[in-house]
């Protein structure tokens, strides 16, 4: 299995100011596992569900040629559940309610297939269980890509260092990288973030784009697709990271060129996300519309004829 | 007079987390007169000041090229005056007390040599007075842009109209185009601004960088330039506007090419602006320092390398 995911399958309610969408599938691994299979395939994931997982769901993402060997399915509980609500801004939401049930008991260990993987991708998690599942395999990976979040920069800060000092690429948010790195400036906080081990930094900044920092001092920055209506931003950052590291493996090499592509079909696929509630969008959106929304991206930015 | 700017000259008194400043040079028209004249002069000006103006500062300005002949002198009142406090994001502020004192005397009319202006810039005023300065100048101006805020979006809403429907450039930042066009979707915003009048629309969100967007339908994305700290924010978009349209009068012709590299202008030197207290940057930065941000920034966004 060249690339592996880890992360949360669960079942949200969802509310925005457009409409309600209840006990939907949702969780990061979900979002992750089919932006990156659009890429490569199979993507192998880490997760557990519990008795009430959708089976429709399970066959459409083998389908996706994700691969399900390392989800544990437990018998007597439900899954993971999120209730929340999103503000007019669409950008600020409420947590209504959180019931952790089966992730108490996320598996702690791989499938003997998952033990090779070239690509990992390190899902919002306990960072404990991040490096748990990075210790699994060997040789190391060549590129983990991680996310997290302020729970765990709040409370498990050192574990997260850890984390951190083996990850390739970080994706966060402006808000987390302020809170991760105690600074403001998001340029100082590039900067310290770096420091702690990844080789580059990802910025997201939802309807404001993504920033690229990297070790060597470069940063790109690249503007979100501008959408008439954003749905359910639910999952967008978690499509994001999919797509980068789905494109990523699919290349086979992590080098500045490769990850300002990456980053552009991560931007692509995020605002397909969210223009539909939970995943639906990424069940159905077409090759054609990565390719149109990829142009218009970069003719968007690319706003001097003959750059310098 | 090629170009004419009208706006309110002040003093300022800043708190910021990085320190205080009191009393000093401010109001829209000191930056938009001294980012214009970084690429055109004369600047003619329209504005009014009272006695405690500096005297200092005028005669900077026009050794600067700024013509002052449109600047009524108040010998009884003091200036316009105006206090405020940053917050620690830099980006929202408290105004602690606003003092009108000679704005109430603002002139109804243009000197002479104003009367036949290609280009006018008319800052954040009353629309009704924003109006009266257009109509005296005929043959009516080339360009005109135009500034406003909330106060008058939602006091004078069919006099700002009006002035729409003379402008070929808006320049306003994210919440005062949401306000104005009542619409949350920055892409319909656009739409709905700009069948009101202007031929360019620009959207400034201060560290999220600027969108273009033209009657057309062409969409282009700017970052902001950058910066490890913003010392006082005060300016920026009047520093922007006043270079944006400094840069069009000095190619003489209004087309997207030219307003693409105008907004980069507007760019640098609004990350210039907001690196030191009031307009003290603008007092002293060079072409040198110009260039080699532009050349960043062009960097930062043109991140294909062959571009589609």
């Amino acid at each position: 299995m060249k690339l592996v995911i880890a992360g949360t399958l669960a079942l949200d309610t969802i509310e925005t100011p457009f409409g309600r969408a209840e006990r939907i599938v949702g969780g990061a691994a979900t979002y992750i596992a089919l932006a990156a299979s659009f890429y490569i395939q199979p993507v192998g994931v880490v997760s557990i569900i519990g008795n009430d997982f959708p089976a429709e769901m399970l066959a459409e993402l083998e389908r996706r040629g994700v691969d399900l060997q390392g989800v544990v399915r437990h018998i007597s509980r439900p899954s993971f559940f999120w209730a929340g609500r999103y503000h007019a801004d669409m950008q600020t939401r409420d947590t209504l309610d959180t019931q952790l049930n089966v992730l108490e008991e996320f598996p702690q260990t791989l499938p003997s297939t998952y033990r090779s993987a070239e690509y990992l991708l390190l899902g919002n998690l306990d960072p404990t269980l991040q490096k748990r599942i990075y210790d699994q395999i060997y040789p190391h990976p060549r590129v983990v890509l991680v996310d997290t979040m302020n729970f765990w920069i709040e409370r498990t800060r050192s574990a997260l260092e850890e984390v951190l000092s083996i990850a390739d690429i970080l994706s966060i948010n402006d808000e987390e990288a302020r809170q991760l790195a105690g600074d403001y400036s998001l340029r100082r906080c590039a900067r310290a973030l770096l420091a702690k081990g990844p080789r580059y930094l990802l910025i997201k900044k939802g309807e404001n784009g993504a920033l690229l920092f990297s070790q060597e001092g470069e940063t790109y920055f690249f503007p979100a697709y501008p959408l008439e209506d954003v749905f359910d931003p639910t999952g967008a950052g978690d499509t994001f990271a999919g797509a980068v590291l789905g494109y990523i493996a699919s290349q086979g090499v992590l080098n500045l060129e490769v990850l300002k592509e990456a980053v552009i079909q991560g931007t692509v696929l995020a605002s397909l996300c969210v223009e539909r509630f939970g995943p639906e969008a990424l069940l159905s959106f077409s090759s054609e519309e990565v390719k149109q929304r990829r142009e218009q991206l970069i003719r968007m930015s690319h706003f001097i004829q003959v750059p310098i």
